[in-house]
């Protein structure tokens, strides 16, 4: 059993790996045996703004130890299921009902609300693990003529309701087999994997390419999306995902090369060259179709040498968020390249994070207080440089030049160490939080510079309409001509009807305040309802014909993405 | 009347403004009264390799100085000709066949070679200078209820028969009056303007953004093809161009925020998040669609700051044509940034660009002698860095480096001056070397690094055997992952069956060794017949369905795109 933060309060943590077969072991973020606890500080600040005091942190509740009965009857004829068991064997078909809510159910505080009330809603009939693209080919061809859904799970992180699968069907879970690298060319700086390799499998091939692939450099795919260690390369793509280090290495969406598709009309691989003029591109139609399309198979990547020893670690202290976002503007727009990492924080999120590294109490405040940086004011900015060594060393060199321009103090590269710390393994503190009834959710919206401030502002004041709420923002993928904001909202338990109302109050707040919906975590089911009014209806109806020319009969995730 | 460059041999090249109404005046280059001769070092190459002697320069032949003659037919009812009158005005309409000759016909060889024989064929029947938007969206609504075909005329510069207009209809020429910008946003750093913008008026606009715009800054577009003087920002769009410098600043594709679009089902404006993840990108689904699914009528595009003061210029030579390619890929593949702009020649590209230079019989070539870079073998590299000044001295100091490492020797920036003096001026020689019977033509494509060495030989080969004739080849746009080549053969007259049959083989030739249609020229209906070859059925089918959807009676260049 490892825990990462031992808290020094007397509070009894649920640190006990999940029973088996139980809820608590759907919901649990990451490894059975990881568990995280917030620092004295955040608790303080949580105790604090949600107005609670140790009382509540005596009773947990709601644990979900509970098992999950077997009694959802299959939906699938028998004769169906005996098809689809020998086509990927007896070893990777299940229709249990316990395999049927694990892999209908994602990361969303939604989804974790239902599973610690027991409820099993939902789920698909059958869950499949198929041994290779062979086994998609046949699958797709039964369930297209058969009219039984498909849906496909990567890594299981949804925080979108990605997985839901309200018409039952079938799930075809991609990392258990189809995990293996495809093929891998140094000479076009490419690797090709199968859609369901996950993150730290795919990063440790590439950081070890001259051990493994006997290739003449290291690798990085730079791809760090918080949910790295369990999301798979092919899940990144189907929901536009992006890494920490996006600023400098892409999106997701920039990141891939060529994918292979099996859809319900057709199986093909999208052509390989990184640019050309011979029409409208259906390697990019097809990115951030959701599971909509077909099953994506495999994927040719670009990739980047592995260049750590070159990292350039920064931090600075600004007196308010317009000037952080001023500076970042400019850093976004001054043509010398992008940093890998680079984070903004709202004052409420800043002062949350001194706590949680541990600096309010601190040396390190004292200088804040005597540069007149005051809490509920001051800003942190986060970032590294990468690539080349004078490339860095200059990305360094003029983000410190524009920060100092906008009166940021430099600090030292310490609070970007604490947050390496806690770069993955920060949802873990979500479950502990979650056992005493303290909600935590996040939303996050892409938005050009200029909506930028409106957007924030009424975003941030709907959230602390709110009782005892606290809303900590950051923005941390950079474009010159915008940014996301990220949202991250802790408020104390209620119904789950209510909580859901002010959730998708801050989503609709965020489309009115021309926001998108999603910067990175897709759309899933959560933003779905939206999606009509945020693009138009013209723009939704070349959705909806793409949808009917890849699967006409609508099993690919039906109702994902509103199709 | 201006000539670029007076030739020291006694030919009479044929320097005089084209006749009001005549062929020539459509087929000819650029402005009326520029002109450009060969230089004597190129002509001299010209005559060496086929074959030819100052005699065949005696004599031009087939000048196109005849009128075209009013004699074709409308094919469209007197009724609804008016109608479409009335919406333009009459200014704005033109039924004659001169004008509607000249709007159907782009700058292929092909388009000339026609021409010079005063061949009508596959034009449209009305010619309308739209005055605006409310214009296009009668305009397109009337024609698809009517069923009549539309075509879509930017700056006229089509190299791929992207104008021509089989089924006849209206011709919409964008760049008479739909040229103004629709708005700045300094912020954003994007511009928004009408689709028929052309590149000097549109680069102008974001120089002089202090003086016109009261920005606080200079911009540029960093969109710089050949054709800059001659094509609109519209056509970048749809055909996927890559401008000069493309190899920093990104393909037209990449520049584009957000699409204006006139389709015969609807009218929409997609949305201008720089990096969003809700679903398959609409804006991405319209870029390279050549006319055939809606009338582009504004677009935002992402622009730069402008800072002409931080470019480095290099030129190097090499031994030979392996190790160049290997420079450049290990400049697109370290991580510092990329150069603006990166050029390599093959060795007979080279030794034609050091006689065109004026560099074959000067110190310069005894300097090569010395080096024992060799013609025939030898290999010129050129290009600069641009962007902030640190960052693109850096790039210019790994470029050097890595240059070194592959035995290039550093020359000059000289012939990079020869080379930007004659960039967007070039394509004038074309007309004085036709009127003498030499034939010019190019070909490009898109493709991995793998597969260059093999696609090079390969194509190669093919052009050279044909009997006398040039190819000269370069790369001038790179990735991490490949680049483009550029194949510009110089071949003596011969019918126009023969000379096509050759074309078509090179292109059959680049796609069967794994080129692309195009890297940045787009398909038109010159590679249109390839194109299902190339991307497959089931990849086509995708295209045919979006097809449909925006444009179900098949009015929007019909035929185009193999649609």
């Amino acid at each position: 059993m490892k825990t990462k933060q031992k808290s020094k309060l007397s509070y009894k943590w649920m640190d006990k790996v999940p029973e088996k077969g139980s809820f608590r072991s759907i919901f649990k973020w990451g490894k059975g045996d990881e568990f995280k606890h917030p620092s004295q500080g955040f608790l303080q600040v949580i105790k604090q703004e949600l107005n609670l005091t140790d009382s509540n942190f005596k009773t947990a509740e709601k644990l979900g130890n509970e098992k999950v009965a077997n009694d959802k009857p299959v939906n699938i004829s028998s004769k169906i299921a005996e098809q689809l068991k020998k086509i990927v064997g007896q070893d990777n078909f299940f229709c249990d009902t316990y395999h049927r809510l694990k892999y209908s159910k994602g990361k969303s505080m939604e989804d974790i609300l239902y599973l610690r009330e027991n409820i099993v809603d939902k789920i698909s009939d059958l869950v499949l693990h198929p041994k290779d693209k062979a086994d998609v080919l046949k699958i797709v061809a039964l369930c297209h003529q058969k009219k039984i859904p498909i849906h496909v799970y990567g890594g299981g992180s949804s925080v979108t309701l990605g997985l839901d699968s309200p018409k039952g069907g079938v799930t075809l879970v991609m990392s258990t087999h189809m995990n293996q690298m495809i093929d891998f060319c140094e000479e076009n700086q490419t690797i090709t994997v199968q859609a369901g390799m996950l993150g730290p499998d795919y990063e440790e091939l590439l950081n070890l390419a001259p051990e493994i692939l006997d290739a003449g450099h290291r690798y990085t795919g730079g791809h760090f999306p918080q949910s790295f260690e369990h999301s798979t390369v092919g899940g990144w793509i189907v929901t536009l995902g992006s890494g920490q280090a996006s600023s400098y290495f892409g999106d997701a969406y920039d990141l891939v090369i060529s994918q292979e598709y099996v859809t319900p009309t057709g199986h093909f691989t999208t052509l390989d060259y990184p640019g050309t003029a011979t029409g409208p591109k259906v390697n990019d139609i097809l990115k951030g179709s959701e599971g909509c399309f077909g099953v994506l198979v495999g994927v040719t990547m670009k990739i980047f040498k592995y260049l750590p020893e070159n990292t350039k670690e920064f931090t600075f202290m600004f007196s308010d968020f317009e000037s952080t976002v001023k500076a970042a503007k400019a850093i976004s727009q001054s043509e010398f390249g992008m940093p890998s990492i680079l984070r903004i924080s709202d004052p409420e999120e800043t002062d949350v994070a001194l706590k949680m590294f541990g600096l309010s109490d601190s040396f390190f405040a004292r200088f804040m207080g005597f540069k007149k940086l005051k809490p509920g004011q001051r800003c942190l900015m986060m970032g590294q440089a990468d690539g080349e060594k004078k490339f860095a060393k200059n990305v360094h060199h003029q983000i410190k030049k524009i920060c100092k321009q906008h009166n940021g103090i430099y600090l030292s590269g310490y609070p970007m160490k604490k947050w390496r710390k806690g770069r993955f393994s920060d949802p873990y503190m979500r479950d502990a939080l979650n056992d005493y009834g303290v909600l935590i959710d996040t939303l996050e919206t892409a938005v050009t510079w200029e909506n930028l401030s409106e957007l924030y502002e009424n975003v941030r004041a709907y959230i602390k309409k709110q009782p005892n709420t606290i809303c900590m923002t950051h923005a941390s993928h950079f474009y010159a001509q915008g940014t996301n904001l990220y949202f991250i909202f802790i408020t104390p338990a209620d119904t789950i009807e209510t909580f859901k109302k002010f959730q998708r109050g801050i989503i609709a707040s965020i489309e009115k305040n021309k926001g998108s919906l999603s910067h990175h975590h897709g759309i899933g089911r959560m933003m779905a309802p939206f999606l009509e009014t945020h693009l138009g209806k013209e723009q939704m109806d070349v959705l909806r014909t793409l949808k009917i020319h890849f699967d006409p009969h609508n099993i690919m995730n039906p109702g994902g993405l509103g199709l």
